[in-house]
């Protein structure tokens, strides 16, 4: 598909920085807002991409750049989905038809890419923390700098953002968060904050209420001293009181709203009055998902982001299948998503959580099949695992789903909780290895080796969806340990599966292919590429081994042994790092033998990989079917 | 030392479990706390031990007990220090004073320990996840338990224990979360919940306020029907208003208190209500850390714990420094903290931060010296993290002080905050490897894998005293990634130090001691074994190589390419997991090598380690000094 910018409106077509928008008169901004609209509108239904967070702060994003000075101010926008508005405003409106591809512009902010991408984000909740080490960072030096960050009422609920907010309201910061609370993470928002603030955002009675206290302390302001004396005194504390807000002015914030988040001009004003005010102080704005696109504003989680063309007005999607491909595999998600019903109906001890990714986790079946034993916890990976432990230790068995690189935040939690205490959680990761456009910081890369680490802890990988339905049914039944099963993103193989499940023995690998001289040892679907690898070989003469390990941990230490006394040399495959992970494992067994193979690890080498598809990025580092070609070739250049 | 038990109080002598206490009147409990206290004081002040949050929950722990019908109802205490009165009313009164010595009882809860530790813990905050799991699993089985969490004022600061709390008031639970606010976690608590919890336990106004309320409301229902009307809205929004707790309430809790902590029979009708009331409520008691024991009362970060014998009235230390050992080494710590002092005279640059462990990692002489550059956030280690990336986004160069099993809990924010946007942060990782007495939760056994799996991360680790200060002062210069410095709890090695500071190469090991046959490779101050080992082995004719390496990553490939051609046999050494580590990364270099010296790597196995000193692990795990002679010996039998 050939990348093609869209025309901007004709105020947008001249803003290429935040400067030049500063040079547009206040009674401007409400079309430069709905140009500014219009354009991502433009690009993502052609090229997909994120969309309804972006779109819902295009006010906002034109205030705050109408208002502050940036880049010397510090905008600090979290998780950074809703950044798109940002980015076009700030010199990148030429290039953001990139967005997303390969080579091009980052989904999210990113430091190396902007000096006006404060900080780098992807992962919800980190940007009060960092605004408030820019906000101590300029205390430091004098430099005047105010700093905003930007938090949607879904990344709010995670611990780090809380953290966050009790240290910067005692530290009594000059800082400003604002509050986009469009009652969504990626699914709609749980959580008793949520409810907290749609009590603060719908309550009539409440703005009543307050109007009735200062009609009564009216009336007592005309009787004797004393009353007027208490009833002022009542006056300070029951406004506060009867403000919204108390959950943050119990953090030390002073709170601001809810006001709304779609009125430019209101916005403009307050950010200016609040440019006066010092100290911490959170800002709360109501905002609609998808904002200005209809299809968006009904269907907020269909809408988070798109993958594929669509009609600008109707919203239906343009790519008409191609008849070649017409009956596609089902994704890994899916199929973990219909195994676990099919688990938990036969064991009632199954229940299931993710962190806020019902949708993107394939939950959504288990949580309609067994509500009571299906939950979604919001955006608190920690908790989810814990949780999970609790549950474990009264007898359930916990089917944690959770993203690789989330699982990152929940670390402590599968060390202290699950595996020092040895409890039966089996946790699916989702989005292991490399996953494509979201980038950097979404690639489930370092799973296998902070796990590796950890003892009381099994760690597979499906070759296929047939395994990974049977590597869930045999982790159901395993209460000795708890157990990592890990796949990717994206479709499976496509195969016929049969009906049922059939147990899998634990740290055993299978031989696919037999060969001489070399043994390729693979760990996960990724394996597929050793497939197809091999037939190309074969087909020049060249007949490779093929082993399905299956188990990072336990390692089928007896089949390496048998792989040591038949082949020269070893060659693992893992779509994770070459630090630490399955190859790892095989090098350190190996490494005691006075006679062995030599060893090749191919994976993810030691640097940050940016966004692209899985295959660019597979064939980019090495692993994809012809990195795995050359290397069978080298290596077969090479007696031992 | 011979461990005596000490004599219990008569009433005490008789409580063999729960079931014993609730025979006796509710009018003995007080005499049961005063025997309880005692006994405590009794051990602590022989044999040490964690001291002053036990003593400040006597009271609660004595009527929990009483109320609940444990271990069917199911008690979870956070953190666990202050579980001591819990342990011994609940059977284990005759081996208390075997706490934390190697083969005796764990200092925390542990489930393996007994039925009435419902969830093993150790790091903070957990409680409120793990109970509601457990709630959850009761609802289920309809079992009908109570579950009720005990948790520290301090503890609540941590993000976990937020997003638990978030989950658990929209799930509606019934559970029981008991603050105990004692306004300390090790050191004294900071952060906005601290001041809010303050204001509610402090104010006189607020209960003033509330008097007023009511005499004002009072008037008005003299008045007309309208104004009564309104009076009695307002009456009931106004007490919710005036009524502390607010900041729970938000979250969905009931809440009740604040209440005195040592009242127990305060605490006893409290509980019995609380039993009636569905859902998730909150109990605010009010304690003092080491509460009847004077000197604790007075000093409670110093009584935190205990680690020698005190007098048990004066809490004057016991033991008289050996002459022969009169000058003992400094402890790593407290080189760290100095130097971090002498380095942030030079470099203005330098900022720190711990999360709550100012007196553990010997921050204070930093927070002391430079108030402003210093900063402790709390019980927070995820935003310790993102805040020095905030700090260092802006030019600065943070050294973060944080024990290495409470850098699990900021794993995802080294990753997404710190390495991939390849910001120049220091981390001084503080109880690295085995900790002693603390046992499994508090062992910094998989750092060295975790972090190596992480690009843009120099992992070095110091032999010694001199080496610290050599690494903080090249690391202070490094700004092309960030770098993990790791080292142990304890005494260093108490050599004499250079005054000022020299550069080291940043992956250069070096050689300290040349050998024939065998190399050990040892990274970090568990070198001084190999030491040790060497001498033995060179008495006994067997010459070894020994190479500091200083860095697990990047590795000094160099030095091991000379080393493979020189030696046979390689053999490395770590106070880490052997899985993913440093000896795996050696392990992982030379395994392409086609003719190569075998390898084996000395590490901390694959199981969980209990508690014990330092020493007496090391040997149990045979990564001490006899455990590498005899490594050698066996290793010098085989000829490649």
């Amino acid at each position: 598909m050939e990348l093609k910018q869209p025309k901007p409106g004709p105020l947008l077509a001249n803003i290429n920085s935040p400067a030049d928008l500063k040079k547009l008169k206040p009674t401007q901004l409400q079309d430069v807002c709905d140009e500014l609209r219009q354009y991502i509108v433009d690009i993502v239904s052609v090229h997909g991409g994120h969309f309804g967070a972006s779109l819902g702060v295009v006010e906002l994003t034109t205030a705050l750049h109408y208002v502050y000075d940036t880049p010397d101010d510090l905008l600090v926008w979290d998780v950074g989905h809703q950044a798109y508005g940002h980015k076009i405003l700030t010199g990148r409106r030429d290039q953001f038809h990139t967005n997303r591809v390969y080579g091009g512009l980052s989904g999210f902010p990113k430091r190396s890419e902007s000096e006006y991408d404060t900080f780098g984000v992807g992962h919800s909740s980190t940007s009060i923390s960092a605004a408030l080490g820019m906000a101590v960072a300029r205390d430091l030096d004098k430099s005047g700098k105010k700093v905003v960050a930007v938090i949607g009422d879904g990344a709010m609920t995670a611990g780090l953002a809380f953290e966050a907010m009790n240290n910067a309201g005692a530290m009594n910061s000059d800082i400003l968060v604002i509050l986009n609370d469009n009652n969504m993470s990626i699914d709609p928002n749980v959580g008793a904050l949520k409810e907290y603030l749609a009590d603060i955002t719908t309550s009539k009675t409440f703005n009543k209420m307050r109007d009735e206290v200062y009609d009564m302390l009216g009336h007592f302001k005309s009787a004797g001293d004393k009353m007027r004396k208490v009833a002022s005194r009542l006056e300070n504390a029951m406004m506060a009181a009867l403000t919204p807000g108390s959950l943050f002015r119990a953090l030390g914030f002073k709170y601001y709203g809810p006001t709304d988040g779609h009125d430019v001009d209101g916005l403009r004003d307050m950010l200016e009055d609040l440019k006066e005010v010092k100290g911490p102080k959170l800002l709360h704005i109501v905002t609609v998902k998808g904002k200005g696109f209809a299809p968006a504003e009904r269907e907020q989680t269909k809408w988070h982001a798109s993958s594929s063309p669509f009609d600008k007005i109707t919203g239906k999607t343009l790519v008409t299948p191609s008849p070649a491909k017409k009956k596609s595999a089902p994704k890994y998600q899916d199929v973990f998503g219909e195994a676990l019903v099919e688990l938990a109906k036969e064991d009632e001890r199954i229940v299931s959580m993710t962190p806020a990714m019902p949708s993107g986790s394939s939950l959504l079946p288990m949580m309609e099949a067994f509500p009571d034993r299906a939950f979604d916890v919001g955006i608190a990976e920690q908790h989810a695992v814990t949780f999970a432990a609790g549950l474990a230790a009264e007898g359930k068995k916990p089917f944690c789903a959770i993203y690789s690189s989330f699982l990152q935040r929940g670390y402590d939690q599968l060390v202290h909780d699950v595996a020092i205490q040895n409890l039966p959680v089996v946790f699916c990761i989702d989005r292991a290895g490399l996953v494509g456009a979201d980038g950097p910081t979404h690639h489930g890369a370092y799973d296998i080796s902070f796990m590796r680490a950890v003892p009381n802890l099994i760690i597979s990988s499906p070759l296929n969806e047939q395994d990974l339905r049977d590597m869930m049914y045999t982790a159901s039944k395993f209460d000795d340990a708890s157990w990592a099963i890990r796949y990717p993103r994206g479709e499976a193989t496509g195969m016929k599966v049969k009906e049922g499940f059939s147990s899998m023995e634990v740290g055993k690998g299978i031989q696919l292919r037999e060969g001489e001289d070399i043994a390729i040892l693979s760990f996960g679907p990724i394996g597929k590429y050793v497939t197809e690898a091999a037939e190309i070989l074969s087909n020049e003469g060249v007949e490779i081994g093929h082993f399905d390990m299956r188990f990072a941990k336990p390692l089928d230490t007896n089949l390496i042994d048998e792989v040591c006394q038949n082949y020269r040399h070893i060659v693992t495959l893992e779509d994770g790092t070459k630090l630490g992970g399955f190859g790892s494992a095989v090098a350190e067994y190996i490494a005691e033998k006075p006679d062995r193979p030599t060893l090749k690890i191919m994976g993810i080498p030691d640097r940050i990989i940016e966004h692209g598809t899985q295959e660019q990025l597979h064939d980019e580092i090495g692993i994809g079917v012809a990195g795995i070609v050359e290397i069978v070739k080298q290596k077969n250049l090479i007696k031992v």
